[in-house]
């Protein structure tokens, strides 16, 4: 795919098109929905579209001066987010026969008011965890997309729609733009409002984007936020940390290599490095992170769980099984690290920067069924802290395993300026 | 209203008389549906109900060993909280004719799941804010019964029905539980899940409940956190601080005199009282919390501002403005606030027992569209602290102005077994 079809260009370079008078917001979704009839029997990242409907309302923001500098661009919706006229149905049979929404997300609205089209509902796996749904990784159907924003990372990859909205409460955003090669950006938590998305882990959930460039991210998630987007700095000599995180052990060798690759070739394009290691703080972070979603999915999912558990997966049933089990003392003992490790972050970012690791344990796994492990990611999530999947390396198998950039909570410019950084050094030796 | 009909018994008297088998579900369920039926005229607290589900439900349950110590007894659902069956309308025209959830809120179906009867929903100020709907003080009907949960507030003062849930943002629980003269309990802030309620602002949402006795208030928010109902202490000398909070000076004469009337009947009873001062930080604590509210609110309602505006009252576009307005500096001041008194909470609270201070401005609002303003409460509920209204207090109008008894975040069981003493205390020279 190149820029021959209005797909092909980033967001920025389509709004810009568009302000300019060169492409209509028309043009561009129905490039967008041809791509999606060519290539979804093959992808299926979409579980709900409706082109009369996005055709109509790219019609109307053509009839406008743009809105914002993202004015005209289509972008997906993961189906656990609510969006007007379209149903929600999280993955879950329970609601398979949902009725449309009567309005969107205010994450949805917020785009939509800034001039973007919401094109459809995007895949996710059941509720936003274990059981995945259809989707297929685009840059090799025979693997996983990731999880559990499936259908928003290959929709994205595969230059079906320049942008989409997904969430993370372990993994669910950043590993998926690491498996299928797009950037992710998963803001400080709580930024980007909630009201209108399936709460699945009210301490954990987290909204973020995908996108093909970081600055295409940087801007979205602004509008999300409903802030003045960042102009990212152009950074000289950037300073990066690298870190053997507790999740390290996890990860294949393939993923250390890759790590260590992507240091080594940020290094010769000026970065000053540091080797760093966490915190004591974070010895015990996996665990925590694991023990507050389970206790709160449990409880959040209460009416799925305890009245229709028939149409509940197996896999959600003895995943949440753990957390229905915990003492509250479990889950408060768990709060308490993340509490501890969130106060750390601050004088630790203060010394190093940002941190740059694995976004994923290893390539896209080689079952479209198996979403993969959030481990390189629950930490980040967990903390709050802004992180960037940055593609660019590549495994053994020849698919990406990205680079998380990882900055302070709350820093989300100084973050996604590295992350722009670290995109084009990448970009320069592939 | 006495005990001569079942809708006259607490909740935890008419469990324990459905489980010796003195009473059924059915008949307490129908006594509280006779008696909406007699009052709703006058009251008006319900905005939904389905008489036949609830009675076929309390059959149910009547056919079955009890599955919790509130087994078998209704309760009432604010209209922003998500009820299978029933449409959530959230006191907005947008939603009017809203189709019925296909499930349950979560705190919904944990109570549910524990053997309770959903009877219907209450009505709440428009998305829970500032425009009132048509409920009346069921101690006075020419007089507001608080808000935003008004007709759970109502319903249970009125012997409608023996529990209700709510919500607390600024003062949407304790205020209109003081003016209805029942007992409201706010627990510590991400204790019952939110997942299926109406978000307004994430970072102060909070689910509480309504009931006519402390210990039911008790025992049905420990069902709402899925956690073991705690079992109060029965205290002998207990420790109350009272505190001139930064609401001080916004409250009435006759508030002050209330305040200090408890204070001395504590005292009278045996309590060791304190007066303190709060810490410097809490200084700001009102203008961050308003700060806070307007500027999540501006968001979380984003779809309902920019794209249904018609049908969205004038007060409640005013009340947004401020946040739609306000810069991220400003934001992130105030959540910087609400850490730092967050912080000092434990220390203070290890120093003083719990804090005792007046639940309103004063008795209720002369005027049933006028819920009051919730300066007593706004600080307590940014905190995050454990809060229950206590009756037993009366001002000059001889209507009830509510004492609240404050604890540190985390410590619900004690700040109930204070607030029960302080309950009994109250009762006996009333």
């Amino acid at each position: 795919m190149s820029n021959d079809t209005p797909n092909g260009l980033t967001a920025l370079e389509a709004a810009a098109a568009i302000a300019r008078g060169d492409l209509t917001s028309e043009a561009l979704t129905r490039a967008c929905l041809d791509r999606i009839a060519l290539r979804d029997e093959q992808v299926g990242a979409w579980t709900y579209l409706d082109p009369e409907a996005a055709l109509a309302e790219a019609r109307a923001r053509d009839a406008e001066k743009p809105r914002s500098i993202l004015h005209g661009v289509p972008f997906g919706v993961k189906d656990i987010i609510d969006m007007a006229g379209a149903p929600t149905r999280m993955g879950s049979k329970i609601y398979a026969d949902a009725q449309p929404e009567i309005g969107d997300a205010a994450a949805v609205a917020l785009a939509r008011h800034a001039g973007l089209v919401p094109l459809g509902k995007t895949v996710t796996t059941e509720f936003a965890l274990r059981t995945a749904g259809k989707t297929r990784n685009p840059l090799r159907p025979s693997h996983s997309p990731g999880g559990s924003s499936s259908g928003s990372a290959a929709a994205v990859a595969d230059f079906q729609v320049p942008l989409a909205i997904g969430t993370q409460t372990g993994g669910s955003v950043i590993r998926p733009a690491s498996y299928c090669g797009v950037v992710g950006f998963k803001p400080t938590f709580g930024r980007i409002p909630r009201a209108g998305v399936k709460s699945v882990s009210e301490s954990l959930d987290t909204i973020g984007v995908f996108a093909r460039d970081v600055a295409d991210a940087a801007a979205f998630a602004a509008i999300l936020e409903a802030i003045e987007g960042p102009a990212l700095a152009t950074l000289t000599r950037p300073r990066l940390a690298f870190a053997r995180t507790p999740a390290w052990p996890h990860l294949s060798q393939a993923a250390h290599k890759a790590g260590r690759d992507a240091i080594d070739r940020a290094r010769a394009a000026g970065a000053s490095v540091l080797e760093v290691e966490l915190p004591p703080a974070f010895r015990e972070a996996l665990d925590a992170q694991a023990a507050i979603q389970s206790y709160e999915a449990s409880r959040s999912l209460a009416y799925e769980l305890r009245f229709r558990s028939d149409d509940v997966s197996r896999a959600l049933k003895d995943y949440v099984a753990a957390g229905a089990e915990m003492t509250r003392e479990r889950y408060d003992w768990a709060r308490n690290i993340q509490a501890s490790c969130r106060a750390v972050m601050w004088p630790m970012f203060a010394e190093i920067g940002v941190l740059v690791t694995p976004s994923a344990p290893g390539e896209a796994p080689p079952n479209p069924t198996d979403t993969g492990s959030p481990v390189a990611n629950q930490i980040w999530t967990m903390v709050g802290a802004p992180v960037v999947n940055v593609p660019g390396v590549f495994g053994p198998d020849g698919l990406p395993i990205g680079m998380q950039v990882i900055g302070p909570s709350g820093r989300a410019a100084g973050t996604l300026a590295h992350a722009a950084w670290l995109q084009d050094a990448l970009k320069k030796d592939a």
